[in-house]
């Protein structure tokens, strides 16, 4: 067979050949829609390869992006990586000392950054110790006011860049494309470096039938920031396969995207639950015809399945939550209907949906304990380990690789269990897992069904020390505004928790709190918590 | 990233892992039909490569298999390679010196061979050079009679094999596992071999949702014959997905065809247009239930439009027609309707079906002629050129690899255009084309014109030599039966052609024939078509 390596560029000249009409609209501010058509995409690309080339772009060279979803970065996205040159997503919501590691880890030469974001990276300038060139990103035809040197307009280095610039058709497939960091529960962020090789394969896996199915006649809209994951790999893909795709560029809110939706006829989205239970309140109060959706994705933490249950029953939309990590790619697993699913009632389909589901065609995974790997059953628990052709095996120059990557293995951190049908089901973080008396307690289980008690607006559950059983489970519970956090509440809330788990499972006591602290992702910081609260409740 | 291996026996784990209890349905005779479960499958499969190792069977060992299309079958086409051996799946239609060719020119060590198909290959064994055992795959408990040593019972062998024989994890990707060999015009079959990696790629491609999209859901009959282009990758990619399957094994017959569609209610079913004549026959005069299938997937040949149209209009099924060969795994394109085409006439997607369709993700495509690249503009004519990675790079230690790939592009010999839009049409082979006073005649698309004539079973139009435009067209038309052939059957086809083509594209003459040389793949024989007929016509 024929050497041919997987690459990026492919998908630019695919799209360019094959769809060169079909539209990339993206919103760049309340007063910008764009529309680009593939054939003006393919060129814009090439000219942003020959714009940064000339700005001494090389192979290897780590480009940066500081930027919302939008097709400058789209651009950016097969414009860089088709060159050999590596481009480093930037989360934008990491702190300033966080934002200055990673670029100064990642040693990036370039920087693209949004008009506005750019005066975040202005103030950090100073720290930023390989930077060379910033890029703006932006409609405005004037620079900003700045005192840094070597400030570029995108659209003026495009204008004066060749778009026949031809990308090397010989890189070698493992040659590095993207940058991702991915934040640690203590410590700098992580770095997972992404292959042409793991995308391309990554992209043909979002485009099967029993996955995403990512085709053509799809209208798609990563909400999902372009700076987490990949935007879980789906502007990739919807280049690939010719998908029109839709950018909801800066300080976009639920009624936005509901009005894209319902104005370009969007059929496949993806974001996190915060954003879809967003939606769904605005969708309540300000109806909009969304029937064009086939499917919505979610994923980066457990759905409540109350979520699941309104957009599936009542507007008919598909409801699937996936699963993945910083560290694949992202795609792991999503909650897709086998057929011997279909005789399921509708509540216990809703439960499945709500599983991190099936494990995608092109991985492999497991779950070991202590004892070794655990039988799929439904109920034995273990940390999941997954294998694959776009699982990273590294993180970028850091020492923290050693204990996640191990016997070919990525050891996700995560606590889950198989169903008999190979179903995936997350119940915990390794750290987070509650170890009593020798026994597992997910804490997750305890939280979703906290969460399904009208009075619970939000609820974590965590380890507290306990002389006896080592560890025992806290919950720690938001209420909706209008309810009272008294004794009553307390007794009324572990009673209904009772009823659903074994006697040991049920926590010891609830503590009431305000909100729950969160990562920069929206995940419940559960070391926070611990430590607020382990001196507190010490001995109970 | 990991450097995780693509290969076949990850499809086995997966289905064994996540579909234990979907089945495989195989008809190995009118009496035998065998329920096997994936669980089973991959059990069967492990004992199949632990009992060839037993007998000798190394990395690298060629096996061939002489067989119709069933489990068994099934079980050598992972059982052999995830070895790291090479399968070779021999075309039993091939001459009795051409199949003692291929064996020798692979050196095929061992032989897989069906009971009913074994006294071929036993009376060929004295020519055997290599050989050195035979497997009857059957449900006979006795061996046959035979004079030959080392012959040995399929099933006695599974049975006295091991259920855990572990495949290897980390072979190349580039490991060859495959091997067919294509009919040449003149000379020896030349041979094609497959990489691991090629088939796993092709069988993603085969799972998009723009391509066959083979998905869990699926009930797949590949009908098209395992010993041809690895049936068309569907057994490969029904296995990843984890799809029922059905095999109609030996003898088969359109009603059967008809009856395993309708009782195991197939969603997905393949072969070359005769059988789908075939079928569509059977199903006028006796109707059964076929709207389980989703589509029908035609290829090996153009198929005729009445066909299409019965099938999309009369049945509800739509019908796809597919291209490819032997060295291309096959699947290079497929006549999937893209977005724009949804507001075409019918009659208009009739006729987009007919076409070889749009280049599946994954592969690159061109056209030239002697000027170099054509433009895609549904006209100009042009070699079509493939690249990509389940495309063949050479022909199997044959001299003959020299004049097809060339410059890292395989040259199909195949001369099509390309519509606008990026669709493929096939109007010639390259050694079929006639070249009328510097200008190409498409002489498929001649015979397509005369098909539609209600008078005429089949035409192949060929070129004849010509004083003054070096080539002309010639019709070798067969009529229907009851139908005259005489001078005004000769002028009436030639004025119905008329009013279709430019003036100098219509034939000089018609020549009636009782029927067309055919290869023993079914296309026309053109070769010796022009060899009996360039002389009697000579000076036209």
């Amino acid at each position: 067979m024929m050497q041919t390596p997987l690459l990026l560029s492919s998908f630019v000249k695919r799209a360019e050949q094959f769809f060169p009409d079909k539209l990339i609209i993206s919103r760049t501010s309340d007063d910008h829609i764009h529309h680009i058509t593939y054939r003006e995409f393919a060129k814009r690309t090439r000219k942003l390869a020959d714009a940064l080339t000339k700005l001494g772009m090389k192979h290897g060279t780590k480009v940066g992006s500081f930027a919302w979803n939008h097709h400058r970065h789209l651009e950016a996205y097969f414009g860089v990586p088709s060159t050999g040159a590596v481009l480093h997503m930037i989360n934008i919501r990491l702190s300033p000392e966080h934002i200055a590691y990673v670029i100064n880890h990642a040693e990036d030469e370039i920087l693209l950054v949004d008009e506005d974001l750019f005066p975040h990276l202005e103030n950090l300038a100073p720290h930023l110790k390989t930077v060379k060139h910033y890029v703006i990103m932006g409609d405005n035809k004037e620079l900003p006011e700045t005192s840094l040197e070597n400030v570029h307009l995108y659209e003026d280095l495009l204008e004066k860049a060749s778009d026949t610039f031809e990308f090397p058709e010989d890189l070698d497939e493992n040659t590095a494309a993207g940058m991702c960091y991915t934040s640690a529960t203590t410590g700098n962020p992580k770095g997972v470096v992404y292959s042409h090789r793991g995308i391309v394969l990554h992209s043909f896996a979002l485009g099967l039938a029993d996955s995403m199915g990512i085709k053509e006649r799809d209208t798609v809209l990563p909400i999902v920031p372009m700076f987490h994951a990949n935007a879980w790999g789906m502007p990739f893909a919807a280049v690939f396969f010719g998908a029109t795709q839709v950018y909801p560029g800066p300080g976009f809110d639920p009624a936005l995207i509901l009005d894209l939706i319902e104005k370009e006829k969007v059929t496949l989205t993806a974001g996190v639950p915060t954003i879809w239970l967003a939606v769904l309140k605005e969708l309540e109060a300000n109806p909009r015809d969304i029937s064009s959706l086939r499917s919505i994705v979610c994923g980066g933490s457990a759905a409540p399945k109350g979520l699941i249950r309104a957009f599936q029953e009542k507007y008919k939309v598909p409801f699937y939550v996936g699963y993945g990590l910083t560290e694949t790619s992202p795609l792991v697993s999503l909650s897709v209907f086998t057929s011997k699913m279909d005789q399921l009632s509708v509540e216990e389909q809703i439960d499945i949906r709500a599983m991190q589901g099936l494990t995608v065609p092109g991985l492999e995974v497991k779950l070991i304990n202590e004892d070794g790997e655990v039988p799929w059953d439904g109920k034995t628990m273990g940390e999941l380990l997954i294998r694959g052709p776009w699982i990273a095996d590294e993180y970028y120059k850091d020492e923290r690789t050693a204990k996640a990557f191990k016997d070919g293995w990525f050891y996700t951190g995560d606590i889950a269990v198989m169903t008999e049908d190979g179903y995936l089901k997350l119940t915990d973080r390794t750290a987070d897992l509650i170890k009593s008396g020798g026994e597992w307690i997910s804490s997750v289980d305890l939280e979703n069904a906290f969460m399904t008690h009208d009075a619970v607006f939000e609820a974590a559950v965590i380890a507290v020390p306990h002389e006896k059983w080592l560890e025992r489970p806290l919950a720690c519970v938001v209420l909706h505004g209008g309810q009272t956090a008294d004794d009553n509440m307390k007794k009324e809330l572990l009673t209904y928790i009772e009823g659903q788990f074994a006697k040991w499972w049920v926590p010891d006591d609830i503590v009431f709190l305000d909100e729950i602290p969160k990562t920069s992702v929206g995940k419940f910081l559960k070391r926070a918590l611990r430590e607020q609260l382990a001196t507190s409740v010490e001995g109970v």
